[in-house]
């Protein structure tokens, strides 16, 4: 389901970094030759790619992109290029060490928690430990603040099953759980945290579904009836990032779009991030979300080789 | 700092595979065979022993073991046999589905999260979802009751700094909370509990150091202080564990020999899960703390086979 499209036949390691060491070369940086190399090879391919070049030249590759490129269209390429769980501790950073931290920016923690797999996210923490000395759960603590401290810290520590292992009983039990808490208006009671921290998803969305059939009423609508806080907010992007990924997905880039201006950050962290996973129903979901094609509303708002990069991973030939 | 000593040649797998399989057949098993081979090799031996062993004769070693020997020897020598993650994931999960649950038994999960690596503790995690189908976390909150659930929760959900990053402000600071929650006798609150199950163990260190500097009396005086309870009790064991953990496993040693009879479980637990590490110091502190020497002490309280294997892990040469 993704809409990253490979090559025919899949230039060598070496091949792929001596073009890339070319377009680096001479006069100004041929974004052509970066985008048709990185654009169109899977991370593992990258990961062949960034060793070679390192080889080859006595240089990181990442190194290279840095210094030759800059704006939006430098910023994807590189976080394309990285290895995907130091590319997600390098965005959980970027949000942990900022001074603003809204919803926008912490649901990132949510997505590398909730709508990742279990052992991606702990790759992640290894990433993160490795790169900035200390854990990212510690960081998470020391920089969020209640009512989303403590839920954040159990999400990113979690470490779930990772297999359909699902009970109709438990799903009941929770989803009871679940509402009393949500009727209380106690958002941060601690079911809720443990709940959504650390059962496996496909049990979750079985108590998910389990509620509605309960109470009518879907959970995240519920969760809304308590207010317009923050805790509401992230909480509804943990459920749906667990319940539908793509559906959450489809809101970010279409949040990024509309209104006044751009947030390439965050419509670049979407496509980047998925486009090797489920970029694919992310455009479905996009357009029956918002009547809207996902790729036309992506070229009506960028421009240059940013443009080409995105629309190279949502996999329109050129 | 282990006890364990290897023979100065070490045969191949194949050799010691086949020493294994003749100790099983035949009249009755040659437990003699079984401890001079297994309790002479280390954990990557013993992996490529067991894994020559699987291929040779088509059977689990663990397998065959289980079959041929009960009791304490039997217990002892296939919870050595294991795996180090796979050893501790089953005696978490043993800890966990038992009905009577008190501190002498959880504090196994507190061993496994404050005494170990971070990375072997997220081995451990890997190891319980691939064998239960469920998450240590998700099994340690719906078995442990508060007052003791939260901070187990958060200790075997913890993915530490594994590295000396310390900071004497964080210790000043840190100790302050501390010492004020401890104070208000309040174990349960979350600044306890955050710091720690998030910060690093030299980071911890430091600041246990720094409260008793502050506050004239160590943490754990203080916390014994405060009454007499299961929290009490664990806290002490997490503090023992992180700051000094050879003084932890002399204390388990001589709990599970003192009074009447003995605890084979704990004395088995202490010696094969610290044999490979620090089990040099555990003997040391033993000595200190309790005027005896812990070789003398396990003799007289064990027999026959089991003894033998036991002290063949402290290294005592026949």
């Amino acid at each position: 389901m993704a809409t990253l499209k490979l090559p025919e036949v899949v230039p060598s390691p070496t091949e792929d970094s001596e073009r890339l060491k070319k377009a680096f070369q001479g006069f100004g940086t041929d974004e052509k030759a970066l985008i048709s190399v990185l654009g169109r090879r899977n991370s593992s391919q990258r990961k062949q790619i960034r060793e070679t070049y390192q080889q080859l030249y006595n240089e990181s590759l990442i190194d290279s992109l840095h210094s030759e490129l800059s704006g939006d269209f430098g910023t994807a390429i590189i976080l394309w290029t990285y290895d995907p769980a130091e590319r997600d501790a390098r965005l959980a950073k970027d949000v942990l060490k900022a001074k603003k931290k809204g919803i926008k920016h912490l649901q990132v923690l949510v997505e590398i928690s909730c709508a990742s797999s279990p052992n991606h996210l702990m790759a992640v923490r290894q990433s993160y430990c490795s790169l900035f000395e200390c854990s990212l759960e510690e960081d998470t603590e020391s920089s969020v603040s209640e009512p989303l401290r403590k839920l954040l810290v159990s999400l990113v520590s979690s470490y779930r099953y990772d297999k359909e292992a699902v009970s109709s009983e438990v799903a009941k039990i929770e989803a009871e759980r679940l509402h009393e808490a949500i009727s209380g208006k106690q958002l941060d009671h601690d079911h809720i945290i443990w709940i959504l921290s650390t059962r496996n998803f496909f049990q979750l969305r079985k108590t998910f579904a389990c509620y509605r059939e309960l109470y009518g009423n879907k959970i995240e609508e519920d969760i809304n009836k308590c207010g317009n806080g923050d805790l509401e907010s992230l909480l509804t992007v943990v459920v749906w990032c667990i319940d539908c990924p793509e559906k959450h997905f489809a809101k970010v880039v279409r949040d990024s779009i509309v209104g006044w201006g751009t947030d390439e950050d965050s419509l670049t962290r979407a496509i980047v991030t998925r486009a090797e996973t489920d970029m694919l129903r992310v455009r479905v979901e996009y357009a029956q979300m918002y009547k809207k094609s996902l790729d036309e509303d992506v070229i009506g708002d960028t421009s240059g080789d940013y443009r080409e990069f995105l629309m190279t991973l949502l996999g329109r030939e050129k």
